[in-house]
């Protein structure tokens, strides 16, 4: 049979999902949660399994069950965002939020602002609608908005159309784990609303946060075209699958018609309002940011010891580290080698969008959140013992060559 | 923001889905299970969250969890198709498969068949990949076949392009109730392969059988460009949005580098696996089967007895009845009358996917599934005296009419 166009990009770009793992093999590569961090469900389950069977068994509203969109806007407005409960609407995790949004905006051959790196599983998915990529550099304080004004004053001096949206990970940034600061966030803001392009805050980790005062969401900062998509899966648990978009109304209303999926899980929304109704959100978001500042200080202080060689910058919270070898290191290779000892990590190179100029080779990021701490520290050890077995080949390789010339 | 072909085209087609009812209207409108058929899961949510917690609270593989996969294709082999869990992929309900197929294979532009009339909320789905729609005929056997085939001669003859595939609900047809011949079947499975033309057979109501023996499948028959889409919403509830695609191995893997949700859903996968192992799977179908055909019964005696001017075929399974009035009752005022005295139906002309030729205004839609016995004598009785109160108009128009000329 022959594929649609959308699906002959898609195949082009196959590959692009973590692989499931032995189980005795350390995964540094997902976003996968801790294990030892999941709540206690069974409670939700029953009352959503009783109480509401009537509505947890039947098909749901579309744009998913009120008390929950209202637990949400509520949520959000306590987060800065002055939000109602009819400027969200539940979607089946954070990734179909996303795939709503292009669906909502993009047409083939448009234009879309990521970040050099970005968020690597959000490529395929914006590739597939057939768009190009605007890459614009970050630093310690995230996005250079700077460099996109000069981007978007170019593009309007040329006459050529503005990008749809402009996407970004504020909060502890995907893959970098940097925290966009506020005056980038309020200047961000300012320009896309001058040029009127959309934003596309994704917030996966934004409750993740280990330590310091958290900064304003963009969606906080008034622009009404900022559509923030947010996630359970990091609140309570990614296997519950469900997400939300935060967006205007009218936006909403037009995401919901392309929304052919019969409605969200009205079953795993009814256990989330449950679990929060029951008072254990709270004390819950406690207990996966100790989890996971435990999981961060053990993997910083293994790749301080094990990997002198690395550097990152320290991030406040989300799942990532983002280590920066010297040039000459290709993380592409230490991946590979690291793989065949047992620990799973992604080269760099995947996490950028544009392929003109070639990415650099020298990055390599690994998650905390999935391995335990003492995993983090058996796996750590072995990407240095990979590292040090290519050094080991390359001062041989030298040495051979000095010898055979 | 401005919005994509496809959210305009969405745009366009507003209005599709059934609107949430207050308490006391009757529900014939939509496809809604009963709720007393709903089967008891808190166990199998129980073990789900227990036993399998690693599983269910992470993130699930793309193609589904592998037992479920299993259980699919040993319950579609015997049903007579030969196929392999490798042939199998989870879906977050029949509609999300329906999407998946039609990114798979539509670009804008492309043509597929359907039947006049057909599935209605698959129409927007359709139309919002901009196809344009072959509409076929169809009989007390289903899809006139004969007449496909002239259309495909003729398409063939002037050197246009085929369609891209053909779609039916070959087992209890919505709307219409209808299930095809094994002859019929036999024949399109021919042509169809003749042409290289994919067949979608959407299959959600395959064992809501209430008497006779069940025909082959289109899947069974042997055709491997055969794509089969399943769902346990009738098997078990809606509200776990669980669904299948069964195609071949190669179709599914380019459909899964188009499924960017994250995986679906383990937690209601597991409870399936649990509720079909724990033996409750054959014992609830016969339940469901007994239940929709009381519900069935209900509605075709009180439609004979306070709708005379109504013809049937009584279908031998599924949820609806297809009501034909005579020529001169327009069912979109009967539908409207009906709703304001508190019962929904569908008119029959939503049902149509084209818009060259008029479709026939003298079709009604009722769904016996959802409403209860009781409230099906109520609702067939209000529309009878909505059907009245049109007739008392028209002699009174025509009586004042005569008064005044």
């Amino acid at each position: 049979m022959e594929s649609s166009a959308l699906a002959r990009r898609a195949a082009r770009l196959s590959g692009s999902m973590p692989a499931a793992h032995a189980h005795d093999v350390i995964s540094f590569d997902s976003g996968h949660a801790y294990p030892g961090v999941f709540p206690e469900l069974r409670a939700a389950a029953e009352v959503a399994l009783s109480t509401y069977r009537s509505e947890t068994l039947q098909y749901a509203e579309r744009p998913g069950l009120p008390e929950l969109r209202e637990w949400i806007a509520d949520y959000m407005r306590k987060d800065g965002a002055n939000v109602s409960t009819s400027e969200v609407i539940v979607v089946n995790g954070a990734k179909h939020g996303i795939d709503l949004i292009c669906r909502l905006l993009l047409d083939e051959g448009d234009s879309i602002v990521v970040t050099s790196p970005t968020y690597f599983t959000a490529i395929p998915l914006f590739k597939s609608f057939g768009v190009n990529f605007v890459e614009v550099g970050r630093d310690d304080e995230g996005m250079d908005v700077a460099e996109l004004q000069d981007v978007l004053d170019r593009v309007v001096a040329e006459g050529r159309r503005l990008p749809k949206f402009i996407y970004d990970v504020p909060d502890f940034h995907n893959p970098t784990g940097v925290t966009m600061s506020r005056r980038r966030r309020e200047a961000l803001v300012d320009l896309a609303a001058r040029h009127r392009i959309s934003i596309v805050e994704d917030s996966p980790y934004r409750k993740v946060r280990f330590e310091c005062e958290s900064v304003p969401t963009l969606k906080a900062l008034g622009y009404e075209q900022t559509i923030l998509v947010g996630t359970f899966a990091k609140l309570v648990a990614p296997g519950l699958r469900i997400g939300w978009v935060s967006a205007s109304t009218d936006a909403l209303a037009r995401m919901l018609q392309l929304k052919s999926d019969g409605g969200t899980c009205p079953l795993t929304q009814r256990m989330i309002i449950e679990f929060c109704r029951a008072g254990h959100m709270a004390t819950h978001i406690v207990k996966v940011q100790q989890t996971y500042r435990t999981h961060r200080d053990r993997m910083a202080a293994a790749v301080r010891r094990e990997l002198p060689e690395a550097s990152f910058t320290l991030p406040e919270g989300g799942y990532y580290l983002w280590l920066r070898f010297p040039d000459d290191v290709d993380t592409a290779e230490l991946s590979r080698r690291a793989g065949q000892s047992g620990v799973i990590t992604i080269p760099g190179t995947r996490f950028f969008a544009g392929d003109r100029s070639g990415p650099p080779k020298n990055y390599l990021r690994l998650a905390y959140s999935h391995a335990s701490p003492d995993e983090i520290d058996i796996g750590v050890k072995r990407i240095a013992d990979a590292l040090a077995s290519m050094t080991e080949l390359a001062v041989e390789g030298s040495g051979t060559a000095s010898r055979t010339i």
